[in-house]
């Protein structure tokens, strides 16, 4: 399972001081304390900082990178910035993301190609956000052949089926699962990762109803995740899932974690 | 999601006791703490009580039904037990279990047709317990087209794939989850019903996996399970759950509970 952090991302509190003022301080405890509770990728993103984006991309990949020996999730519609943050990032990276929209799909394959980078393709298109399984279906079937056909591999397709809420229309979950399920058993190769938190926005006690669909979004095969690895509570739902879908040989992710007090 | 409470079970501590001396305050506490809880049926256990069984099971059969107005479980491999807390059960119980066991089997189906009973159907048989989702399918197809060429309705069948702990064969929660998914896929008015705690058996932290094992079971189709209901964290799971999988119209469920203050 890839845990990407999700915590560097100026549209949270904090962030973007931090990145506007370039506190490197700040930035290094953030790629740290994510990686130590488990993170195995870090999203960095900038995009409330507007045309000062790429610049702010490119440093906080250098600063990542530099604290911590991992490949980053570059979160950006923005071609621009992402190619600022290509350029400077060591090994494989993930660019969040590129979809089915004419305009953004052109503008971003060049650069994966460029960069051998991995690509998180979202469930839209042109015609907008479907809203049932067989609608993602049919543009995250469109997206791989595509992509494939544009050399991209398929373990370097992660599928993000877009999680709606719940709240507003009780099938969001359904579909979404079936999604998973679907694309796990045609292309077995291609990953899905999903951000779980939209799934309960407007409810009341998300964590609760975030984590539950986390260990529903592995059961049909999810094998990547963007979450907060500092939510103690998610993580335990992480390795719980892992070793019960026989994803932990001998339970030994999940042992191991208790004996480093992280199930408390 | 059918609740069925487990705690009336002469083999959890201070319950056998209680049952010896037909303590009717203790077994009304239960009761009436279970329900209030969410259990929709009850489970009554008195199987240690060995040539003592039919008579107590009888009588916790009065005292459970006199105290709360919802169908029991009867638990026990004991066809003359059956039989006796069969006479006065009121409305339609559900028999807790048949097998494929031939002496068992036919053993128990008289009892299910006399009294109209709904019958837990164990995935084993003669040959015993099948460790992958193929033999305990195998042995499920059968059980279900016998007890439905014997007379029992396919709503009156609940399948129990039998729960082993991923502690000694980590493809053991895989194994379930598959035999679910399968078992709704092929006989939709079937219901398939589990005891959670035995797949973490010998881990540590075992609520955590029993609970989120109930997610994913809920995610492959499970509509009943044998859990304790006074397990809040295990009772928030399956509120979460049933909102999740698109069970619980307008989250309205999960919403009253969480104005009931039961997602605390």
């Amino acid at each position: 399972m890839l845990i990407v952090g999700e915590r560097i991302n100026t549209s949270r509190k904090g962030i973007e001081p931090a990145v506007r003022s370039r506190d490197l301080e700040f930035i290094n405890n953030e790629v740290v304390l994510q990686v130590a509770a488990g993170a195995g990728m870090i999203d960095v993103n900038a995009g409330t900082l507007l045309e000062g984006e790429p610049e702010a991309l490119a440093w906080l990949t250098q600063v990542a990178q530099a604290e911590a020996n991992v490949p980053l999730c570059l979160d950006s519609p923005n071609p621009l910035a992402l190619s600022a943050a290509l350029k400077v990032h060591k090994g494989k990276a993930l660019i969040n993301s590129i979809s089915g929209e004419e305009e953004r799909y052109r503008a971003i394959i060049p650069l994966a190609k460029e960069y051998q980078a991995a690509v998180v393709a979202l469930t839209m298109d042109n015609n907008g956000m479907p809203t049932d399984a067989m609608g993602r279906l049919n543009v995250a079937r469109k997206l791989i052949q595509r992509l494939n056909a544009d050399g991209i591999d398929l373990s370097d397709i992660y599928i993000d089926p877009l999680v709606q809420p719940i709240g507003s229309d009780s099938n969001q979950g359904a579909a979404v699962l079936g999604t998973i399920s679907v694309i796990k058993a045609e292309y077995p190769d291609v990953h899905v990762i999903c951000g779980l938190s939209n799934i309960s926005y407007g409810l009341p006690i998300r964590r609760l109803l975030n984590r539950t669909f986390l260990a529903m979004c592995v059961t049909m095969g999810l094998d990547g995740v963007i979450c907060d690895p500092l939510d103690r509570d998610m993580m335990k739902a992480i390795y719980a899932s892992a070793a019960l879908v026989g994803k932990d040989e001998f339970c030994m992710g999940y042992i191991n974690a208790f004996r480093e007090q992280r199930l408390d």
